[in-house]
């Protein structure tokens, strides 16, 4: 044995998933799910391009309706979201003039190759089903058509009339699967966010928290259940934990669930709080962070106030010390749970029911070919 | 199948090279050929150390000749590029001193170990055979001694009495190839340089052109020859394009034509402009890009105005259109070739005819030795 | 045989370390030796993390003592750097509050999972040893407890009451062995140092020097032994060599010695010189550099003020070009070794004598879990 290998042995072992396959390979997220993309009024008529669950997909608006292409133009590779626009519900590679049909990503011409090449309609580029809700553009990332409506992916605050939505996308690196774990995650809440939290403060924050088999599954979602609270207590050779200050005097319970694709909720008093963790590529994630604010035109507008005085701030702060955790956690140390991780089994097992793949999942590029060519007879 | 093998099926083949295989092996370019290396004025006294078809290469002007070493000691592996002369003739490795003669590349002192070192004469470290012409420093980089002469591999417009050479040397993240193909490439000239380019601001730029075969071969050269120029046509379901304006009157007519080991001329009415797309590594090459205008000296120097004044930067903004796309170009993207790709296929076919190697062509450690020992006999 | 191929051949096999096959594993250093860490004065209570031998390592001091972690938390690999104290005697992971003995590394307490969490006693970080000496923290990379004393491990001067200690450690990017190579190497003295050294200025430098061996064996060291040293000489057909001027009229002897695991010894008129080469991983190092001066309290304060005058800077300029060296010396070369690496030879030899590894030598984690799981029965 050299010294690498036992220093790799020394190491010990990875993290081990193999009890959870699906999860396990879902390094860069589920597909056939609809994603969030970006807020509405962000997707112009210039072309945005994101990398999401490692597809480069290029973004554009046009007649008020959003389209998205892979951001590869067949021909040579170039991404189509340097492109340009030289005939209205298409889009031209900005190398050779490749243009493509917006809604059906069909080559409708190759303008280099003048009127009769004869390329044209026998090569497609991957679009991808969009829709708008909430003020946001979701985009189905799936390896053929939409399985489900896009409601059946949003929570449904998002589609209530009566919703403020308000927030903040960011991108942060590491693998999406452990900022999700973070964000279900129960022990941590109580020693993370004990100390340097500004939005904790006042809380009179347990010591530790006993749930029910680490969640409940509630329709999509699989959710926290608190069996005992402990405030604190004496631990045996070292002493009594926490210390509870004369200061700590809220008490401010929430109620966190998690479903597929990999979106938290965390219902307070005051609004709910939702986030989504979107693989980018295997080492990076967006992370999308909403407050929704449902009851009258008045409500709405004070949560709004309220956001953006402070709320957004203290929420900021607060998610920076998990982000702090999420940047140290490396996916190869390996792991060692105890019983609040219980929670994040039962998300993980949750994963194991993600969508299957429909027959259409094969290739893209292949499906490519075979839509085009189907097209042609 | 899981996610990753799932995500690289989906992205499509890679660009299928494999009907040009030693095209698709020539990731270093093609050895055997004499290529242009720097101006002769910008080697000097001081060694200048560049990487060339991935060896370490040190240049060096002595009396007058430029003399070419592999840049790494055999002894230690240190550049002899940072060494320094102690005898006329001869350079020292910086860090023990052994010594080699800068014809041969025999190791005539080990400095440290004495004069009566038993090591001289044993060790060889590679040279390379170099040339002067047209302002030009050239090296030969093959296996073994050259197997032309210089002037077999530079167009005679280098080598003629009455050549203004004119130009700049870059260099470009991409492989040689990418570069190579799109310098010849027909397809993208009247799409990518159609907008944004001021050098062709006032051109008639034609829609499309049809060549005959992409490319006759004309002894070293594949040149193109236009068969059909289309000015403008009707797509159908789009419309007509391009939009030719009133101030689209100029007509510039250009010949392409390109050669082994990677060099690009155009001959336009008045000058000829050459380019070399020559490998440094795998990931990225030397871009020399030079005008040549013969005539008298009059003319000679007033073209050497025009350069400075106008023909230089627009060329720049030109090229750096190419280069924006070579940078974007991904080599893992699959390909789909259409009909103006005939040049790109001239071209690759041509490749297949580059110069074989010769006996010599063995690892150049092993030759050293080789070498070094029958000296010894 | 495609490009690539030849090229990897042309560039000649690698530096081959096959007979001295320890020492070709050693790209992490050795274990079972006691190395150093850092001035005891820059330990304290707040964590200091650092890699050594391609462990990272936490160190830190409570109550006089200085304690040293494995700098992972079992639970779901924070670096337990970033922790915090919640007990005397304890240290807390930051993101669950997993609370671990310093002396032991046993987890005492997983305080998010109240007293009753029945992981207490179950899992073990590791701990490593650690002394003080000489004004030092020294600790013992093994993969069990230490199987010699400290003091075994160095040298006597600095365990003397009558010595100052002075010097600086700096961090350095290359494997360790071609800094400790380059330190007990003779051939480069005379050239390297001989050109830009302040230092040297007014050494009467010799060309070359002759050793017996490459060095004897005296206790734990390899100690070098002039046979003859050349002032100059006539080299045929260049030349004499080096030229001696009227202001080299000092003489400098220094007595060169190296030890495992990579310290060395340079025994000069006024004070010994120490120099230590820690692998932190494969790619970069530690290097310490000690001068060591021992005598009455005048005679060390004397030289403690010699140190920072002038002694340290000199030293740091003529230290920076055997890193130049170092740097810029590839692990990829091949090696062509000549008479003067002997001394070279010498030093790889004993490597193969390295401490070996005890039973305890398995898997950390693996023992981690042995030791918790023993300790339960």
């Amino acid at each position: 044995m050299n010294d690498t290998a036992r220093r790799q042995a020394r190491q010990g072992a990875q993290r081990d998933l193999h009890i959870w396959p699906r999860y396990e390979a879902a390094a860069l997220g589920f597909r056939n799910y609809w994603y969030p993309v970006n807020w509405s009024r962000r997707i112009g008529a210039r072309p945005v391009a994101m990398r999401l669950l490692g597809d480069p997909v290029m973004f554009r608006r046009e007649n008020g309706r959003v389209h998205a292409f892979y951001d590869q133009c067949p021909h040579r590779g170039i991404p189509l979201s340097v492109g340009r626009q030289e005939f209205p519900g298409t889009w031209s590679c900005r190398y050779h003039g490749w243009t493509y049909d917006c809604e059906t990503g069909v080559l409708r011409a190759a303008l280099t190759d003048g009127p009769d090449s004869p390329i044209c309609g026998k090569v497609r580029v991957r679009t991808y089903p969009v829709e708008e809700r909430g003020g946001l553009v979701w985009v189905w990332m799936g390896d053929g058509p939409p399985t489900v409506p896009v409601e059946a992916d949003i929570p449904e605050d998002f589609l209530a009339a009566d919703a403020m939505i308000v927030g903040r996308i960011t991108v942060r690196h590491s693998n999406w699967r452990l900022a999700a774990e973070n964000g279900y995650d129960e022990g941590h809440v109580t020693f993370l966010h004990r100390y340097g939290a500004l939005w904790t403060t006042f809380d009179r924050m347990p010591g530790w928290i006993r749930t029910r088999g680490g969640g409940d599954e509630q329709g999509d979602w699989v959710r926290r259940v608190n069996n005992e609270v402990g405030l604190a207590g004496d631990y045996a050779g070292l002493g009594r934990w926490p210390r509870q200050h004369f200061w700590h005097f809220k008490r401010s319970p929430a109620r966190v669930a998690i479903r597929l694709p990999g979106a938290l909720q965390v219902r307070m008093a005051a609004y709910t709080y939702y986030a989504w963790y979107e693989a980018i590529d295997a080492e990076s994630y967006r992370y999308f962070q909403f407050m929704v604010k449902r009851g009258n035109a008045l409500r709405r507008r004070g949560f709004q106030l309220a956001y953006w005085l402070h709320r957004r701030w203290l929420n900021v702060q607060f998610t920076n010390q998990d982000g702090w955790m999420i940047r140290l956690m490396p996916m190869t140390a390996p792991e060692r749970l105890y019983r609040p991780d219980a929670s994040i089994i039962a998300w993980r097992r949750l994963c194991e029911h993600a969508r299957g793949e429909g027959p259409a999942e094969a290739d893209a590029a292949a499906g490519t070919e075979r839509e085009a060519s189907e097209q042609r007879r």
